[in-house]
């Protein structure tokens, strides 16, 4: 695996210096309406992943209605995870967001990654391609009084796994959470997801294995339009 | 277990009927702030059942500066329960309330119900009593890509259960997740809390027995305010 060094969003790597490997520049930024077909792309090779392909239903006017309805961190906010053979723009117009300063950092992989879906996930940067996402928002944990992130999805596709960036997607939600003065970050995972459990408990979470999910859908849920 | 028949908030027991035992108003509305001691206090009973009091720190300032920031049901929201033997006022200032008309239903008991905690559970109406509370925000299925209710708590007093008033509450939250064309009512629940588990099974909810929650939060959840 390789190792994630941290740098700030200017960093290049040092021109007098020999890079080990091929180097990958990569990069979390807030997420702009016009992320959403891949973000759509996204949700979808997630529900394969996760076995649930039946059960996704989202399109990209889905998305569009119901995100960026208001202040990033207020209510749904995604981050987009991008990486980039060559520096990330200093002068990117995402470096002057006050709502969220990007996180930047290096990888020196051993090969280039071969990335089969490189075209359909290319940003507007020529060199630049979407690998990842996070999808999170306010919750209000009653015991605690104070709001924490609930943490939706998060997802890096395939070909870039098994290099940290799972770790940089949910740091940065951390980060967040913690700049906030908000008091947890919370979320689920399926249980024979071990990679994931595993990774969780690496990053300092607790699983609570007493609690169990409910969901009222569909027609059941309709079923209420009419209570009393 | 009593029956709860369905009547409009201005509903009385008419005048000419013989009322089979005695009758329990009781109503939904949405929380207000000088609700906040009730819902403080409720929110300390439902650690105690739940056997989590020695994680339950919310302080009524806590919920005074977290919650009624945002119009109801964009952000944080309480439904309060409130129980009466006489009808609520028709001049309810909470029935004009635009956001939320107040659900409001009979209930003919067999006694009386001996409420220990009646004083400090009193409302502004000296015949009133809060009898619990619902807490929920909205959700982002990633699947469904529309919005849902995610229900934090829903807690009904003990001498008030076994009277339908949770699945009243339910009810309520599952009426308004439909009206605003929501995808699905969400929540969690204790494992080996049975009474609710069959309860939800009865609302129609379907449970997720594979997924299991994960929580950063604490000393583990500050370690990452440095995170690059």
């Amino acid at each position: 695996m390789d190792t994630a060094a941290p740098l700030s969003p200017a960093s290049t790597v040092p021109a007098d210096s020999t890079p080990v490997g091929t180097p990958l520049f990569s990069r979390i930024r807030l997420a702009a309406p016009s992320d959403v077909p891949h973000v759509h792309k996204l949700i979808h090779q997630m529900a394969v992943f996760e076995n649930l392909s039946h059960v996704c239903s989202t399109t990209e006017s889905d998305l569009s209605a119901n995100l960026f309805t208001s202040p990033p961190f207020q209510s749904f906010t995604i981050f987009i995870l991008e990486v980039s053979p060559k520096p990330f723009p200093e002068n990117s117009p995402h470096n002057s967001n006050l709502n969220y300063i990007p996180v930047v950092r290096i990888l020196n992989s051993d090969h280039p990654v071969d990335d089969p879906d490189r075209e359909i996930f290319k940003s507007e940067d020529e060199n630049v391609v979407v690998a990842g996402f996070a999808l999170f928002f306010p919750n209000f944990p009653a015991y605690m009084g104070r709001p924490g992130l609930y943490v939706e999805a998060i997802f890096v596709r395939k070909c870039y796994r098994r290099k940290g960036f799972g770790k940089m997607l949910l740091s940065a939600v951390a980060k967040q959470a913690v700049k906030m003065n908000y008091c947890e970050v919370f979320w689920v995972v399926l249980n024979w997801n071990v990679n994931a459990i595993r990774f969780y408990g690496d990053m300092g979470a607790q699983m609570l294995p007493e609690w169990r999910i409910c969901r009222l859908a569909g027609d059941a849920l309709q079923l209420h339009q009419n209570d009393n």
